[in-house]
């Protein structure tokens, strides 16, 4: 079946919220059998996350995640802001978090939710730590740890983290380098 | 630091929006320093997805993400009904986008995009497939692809797929049968 067969045509539009960091829309859409149905969407401005290896080891930051009421331990991550580029962003997102620049190499760009949003996260891997600290965001409050490489990649492997970015990043960097 | 430390307390909440398949939230939390913010926070039924096994070949599917705007080829998945298992949804949602049942084993469970959603995906592999087709949704439009494991594999690694849950399913059962 070709593209043009399954493609749903906006009809018309509407923005329900926009917030600090979300825009939701909701959209009246043409399917391909004819028929009208709505389509929620969340726009999203687009993220960063990036494995950042030093000396075999791995940086992760643990830090409290209100949407899951728990706290995590997660690669360091973030939103792009306005015109920021996600290279420029990583490196941004790296100095705040866990005070550290690196060289930084693109190993993946990926949709994270394509069922209910747009948001796109580029992935990269950060080597050649350099210690250049930014301050970070006044409501973060991240701990950082540094956690052995190998034994990252069993946790990856054994589901034993429990945020998809953090596998993901951890199982292809490893494919890379394993 | 103790968990207690970087958690965030909710003052009060609101929902600013309750749709098809997102329900928005917006609460006014207490931060670990005392100050106060708003989290905006996308609540979610949770969400399964599959790596149905067959000679060798893994199910995909391929539709139209109007979030995206484009088509998308992904591993099968969907979101949970009311009172719904992972395990049930999970084989519901197969026969329904490929025809096929099988014999489920849980691989994994993460939450998508823990910083605005509480959105959480059971992975199941799927084997020993029988044909048992359910109607899809009438909304849904979705052909079936048959890809050779091994070039789905290398395909993951070279993100030449772009859907989170897609690369990281294949990994996380390569990692256990490669």
């Amino acid at each position: 079946m070709e593209e043009s067969n399954r493609k749903e045509e906006r009809i018309r539009g509407e923005v329900l919220f926009k917030g600090r960091m979300l825009r939701l829309e909701r959209d009246a859409v043409r399917l391909p059998n004819g028929l009208e149905t709505s389509r929620e969407v969340i726009r999203h401005p687009g993220a960063v996350a990036i494995i950042a290896l030093q000396d075999q080891q791995v940086l992760m930051v643990r830090q409290y995640r209100y949407a899951i009421a728990q706290e995590t331990l997660e690669i360091p991550a973030g939103k792009l802001d306005p015109n920021e580029t996600p290279e420029a962003c990583a490196q941004r997102e790296l100095r705040e978090e866990t005070g550290y620049r690196g060289t930084l190499e693109h190993i993946s760009t990926f949709y994270t939710t394509p069922g209910f949003t747009d948001e796109v996260m580029h992935l990269f891997s950060a080597r050649d730590l350099v210690w250049d600290p930014l301050a970070p965001d006044d409501d973060e409050f991240i701990g950082v740890e540094k956690i052995p490489w190998d034994e990252a990649v069993q946790k990856a492997q054994r589901s034993e983290f429990n945020d998809a970015k953090t596998i993901l990043g951890i199982l292809l960097v490893q494919g890379r380098i394993g």
